[in-house]
């Protein structure tokens, strides 16, 4: 497989493709055409095709995809089934709904623990995760070595935990701060949600209508 | 601005192209090259013109582009200085990180009230946002006549608040359930908000290192 010339837009939508197939298989659906697909994505069958085609296809002309597999297969080429380990950064509002209802252990993630300042929260457990005062954090990531950090605390306090927990080693941040980090170490990735992206593309959309 | 033909791929970039301007305005940069902007924003100088030659341009040529001025056209070709009326659909831990935290007036929208189910929050006011009982709901859109529902409820409860709200004549749904809306009326436009595509993404860039 040709990985490595992959433009992350292609990558991007990997993911829509996972949850779409994800769905039509809970509805029972064993086989797809790119047509079909398109059509339920609202994107074009080439788009699919040319997609799909970069990781060597997966469809037969004339038969469509067989949606286990295909699922399977973009699952291990994002490699969701790694049982990535992960610890959260801050319980807050923001924190707690990633811990009730993400669903860590069933996308294939572990969440190990939380991490927060108030005394109010540092020993207690929220949905059963264990939340541990920041100053425990290096010693924490030294023992259990998670793989990826989710920031959902504080915009102010970002910028230094995230230099903290690159500087203990870990390489994956899941960023919901709404502030651009800065970090020099190129192993380091960082992935923004950005709520209000989608929130302006609403609002695009409502103008459209209205023209 | 021959605007109908715009395909959604590029719409969703625009707010990334307003987001960056507007921290390039508030660092103090007033000009900036396509290959500048391209190089920040991890994508290629040659996708910037393309984009927003779709709007008709905004450069010139060996001069770059006015910061300001972009931003300004980005915001106007978006929509996002409407101030589209928006209403909350429950208050939990993600219904309250986004009054608290999301900031709606400074984005251009005017947030007006939430609405739960919950006796200990109806008639109690949030981040001061007045919590209304969902029963209300019909009364409250018929008077008050909000552009766009923001849907931070349980997912069980969504499809129904959803052509409850769509029934009232709210076009713009802000989904934040993880559940896929179907709704016959193609004046309706749903965002959904997806948290777990950005995780998978950072999963598969975590995954190129390792090989």
């Amino acid at each position: 497989m040709a990985k490595d010339r992959i433009s992350i837009a292609v990558i991007r939508r990997l993911p829509r493709y996972y949850r779409h197939l994800e769905e039509l298989l809970q509805s029972g659906v064993v086989r797809m055409s790119s047509r079909q697909l398109a059509q339920r994505m609202g994107i074009t069958a080439s788009q699919i095709r040319q997609d799909l085609n970069c990781f060597g296809g997966f469809g037969q002309q004339g038969y469509g995809y067989n949606v286990e597999y295909l699922k399977n297969e973009i699952a291990s080429i994002l490699g969701v089934n790694r049982l990535y380990k992960i610890i959260i950064l801050g319980v807050g509002n923001i924190g707690r709904a990633l811990i009730n209802n993400f669903n860590f252990e069933k996308r294939g993630f572990q969440l190990l623990a939380a991490f927060d300042v108030s005394e109010d929260v540092v020993g207690t457990d929220i949905g059963g995760v264990r939340v541990h005062h920041i100053n425990e954090l290096e010693a924490y990531i030294s023992e259990h070595k998670p793989d990826v950090a989710v920031l959902t605390l504080p915009r102010s306090a970002a910028p230094e935990v995230a230099v903290r927990l690159v500087n203990s080693g870990i390489h994956g941040l899941w960023n919901f701060t709404n502030i651009d980090l800065h970090l020099s170490d190129e192993r380091v990735k960082v992935e923004n949600v950005h709520f209000s992206d989608s929130l302006m593309t609403l609002c695009y959309r409502l103008g459209e209508d209205e023209k």
